[in-house]
Parts: structure tokens; sequence; C-alpha cells
């Protein structure tokens, strides 16, 4: 691709350095941008300026927040002994969409992954593992996606836990609501028999 | 979608104006900043507001350009006397690398469309019909989209240059080099047979 303007060379390589958007999409939004009124990109500016520079992530759970302690792990109405292990705000967020947990948060940042050079040391399990053995913790559900390296996280969390008087959980992998059985994977479809509830307690929830 | 920052909120909802950018992918672009270093969100803002800021169009042709005169009119290689008409800038660096057209531009800016309340009055045309009446222009070649749009813009261009002495024509439509025929679409297809050209032409090219 060949540009007849450096500025908009500049801005498309820039653009591009993005997940997912490749040269051509980059070019798409700078001409938006370009036909736009300039307050607009003025707004996008400053919003990710001031948002890359003041951001704060809470000491105690490494989520994101606009202050020291985030507003779920300052709420004393949420359940303090009770700690959801995930990968990033994302699931936090997703969870926090169901209106069905009420306990606490630990953002690990990410899970191992050699193939990415991710391992243990860059992501937050020492503190996990602090709060774990502080003797205030009665429960760590581990939410991590159930991939290979999801797994591979919760196992090497799960033995440096060893001795730790914690219990341990994760959440049901299953048949998904609504979904029907015959395009279910074999896997999901395994699992949901072999790790299936009482239907006491199905019709309960 | 809760936000538990709203720096966060802000950043993800000034990327989500961009087009084809829903709340979701700028969610995950916002967060792909936060894990990169500082300096790249900073080369993406000043990249993004200096190209917003310096911009400038080509006061002879209306495509984008660090100068005054764009570097294609400002070639006195390039032949003179034929215009090819755009829409936007990427259409001149799609045709740009061909390099088959040695003639200047004229980028319209869009096309005419009521439904996006576009008018002729908001595209470049006035300076392309001065062009065309000045008598230094042999060949005026319309490259629009062959949308409805497209043709409604080459007509009202067409009706404007009523009297002028100018020779007017359109890139051929028809089955691309190295598609298979039964796959092409019936008006493609029909066109294409309508606007055949001499075999003495086509082995030539």
């Amino acid at each position: 691709m060949e540009f007849s303007s450096r500025l908009l060379e500049a801005a498309v390589y820039e653009m591009s350095q993005l997940p997912g958007i490749g040269k051509r999409t980059a070019l798409r939004l700078v001409l938006h941008l370009l036909r736009q009124p300039t307050s607009q990109t003025q707004h996008l500016v400053e919003a990710l300026s001031t948002l890359r520079q003041d951001i704060k992530f809470c000491t105690k759970c490494h989520s994101i927040s606009d202050v020291e302690i985030c507003h779920i792990c300052s709420n004393p109405s949420r359940v303090q002994d009770v700690i959801c292990v995930v990968e990033d705000i994302r699931d936090v967020m997703a969870i926090e969409s169901t209106s069905q947990y009420r306990g606490l948060y630990h953002v690990l940042g990410g899970k191992i992954s050699p193939m990415d050079g991710i391992g243990p040391q860059d992501l937050h399990i020492t503190s996990l593992i602090e709060k774990a053995k502080s003797g205030q913790i009665n429960e760590l559900i581990f939410a991590l996606s159930a991939t290979m390296e999801g797994d591979t996280t919760n196992f090497y969390i799960y033995k440096q836990l060893n001795g730790v008087q914690i219990k341990t959980s994760t959440i049901a992998r299953g048949i998904g609501v609504n979904d029907e059985l015959e395009y279910a994977d074999e896997v999901t479809l395994g699992r949901s028999i072999i790790n299936r509830i009482p239907f006491e307690n199905a019709i309960k929830g």
C-alpha cells in the first residue's frame, strides 16, 4: 500500500498495530475520522491517553479501577471469604452481569501460556496464594476459560495451595441453557454426563 | 455493559464510535492497549491528532496530501489532460497500484446518496465541471463504484457537462481476470457480453 501522505501512513500504521485490525481496516477507520468533525478525533485521543496515564489497578483484586481499591473490593455487603479467580476484567464484567455472584474477585491478568511466553511470574498468582494462606478465605472458585492454558493455570495454582486449608471449586462445564444436545461437541456433552447433578438441585436453581 | 472504571468506559465509548467497531471489540482493543507499553498508546494518539490537525487536501484534486498540491498533480511527467474521477483516496491508491494509469485524478469525496443525505453540493463536483470547461482537459474517466449511487453520480456529472467538448468514459465492467464464468452474477455477465471488445484489442492488452 502506497500512501500519498506520510501523516496518513503514520496514523494507519499505528491503528493497524491493534489486534484484528489490518492495514485496510485501519485506513477505513482513519478516513472515517477525517470525514467527521475534528472534535471526534479529539475525544478519542483524550479518552485513550487519559485512560493509559491515569488508569489504576485495584491493589486487592488487580482489576481495572479509577481508585486504589475497586468498588467490588470496597463493598462491605459482598461476601468477603469467597474469591472468584478470573483471567481479566472482561470476565469480571461477564460474571457481574449475571447477578448470581456476591463474593470478591481476583484478576490474574492472563493465563499461563508458554507459547506466548507467559509464565506464572507474569500473573498475579503470588498475591492470590498469600490471600489463600491468610486464613480469611473460605473458597476459591476457578473461572478460567476451559482451554489447555486455563486448565494449566488452574492446576498450577491448585498445586501452590498444597497444604492450605481452603475449599476450591471450578465453574460448571456443560450444555448451555437453551442449547440443543445434537449440536453440542462430544467433550462438553461427555463432561456434562460425568458431572451430572441431582435433579432436586437443578430445579432449585 | 457495566464498567468498573469511568476512564475505561469513556475510552471504550469513543472507540466504539468508529465504524464496524462494537462495544465488545472496543473493549478488547482498549484492554490490549493497557497491556502494551504506554508508548504504543502515545504513538497512536499522536499520529491520530497530528493527522487530524495537519492534514491537507490537494487544492487541485482534493486528495489527501501533506502539501498544497499533491505529488500526483505536481508531477510534470503525468498526462495533464486526462482526469480520472474517483470517490475517495482509497480508489486513487488502488488505481495507482495497477501502474496502468498516468493521468491525473479528481477526488469527489463520496457519491450522491439521498439516503445518507449526501447531495451534489456536498461533493467536489463544481470544481470538476470548471476543470472540464477550462478547455485543458481532453478526457474524463469515471471510476466510481458500480452501484446505484455511483451511477447516479456519474449521470449527474455527465448532465452538468452538457455542451462541454470533452471525451467521457467509464472503466470497463465485466468478468474479473481469472474469474470463472459460472460464478459471475447475471448482470455482470450480461454487461460483459453487451460491452464485448474486438479480440485484437484484448490480446494487445
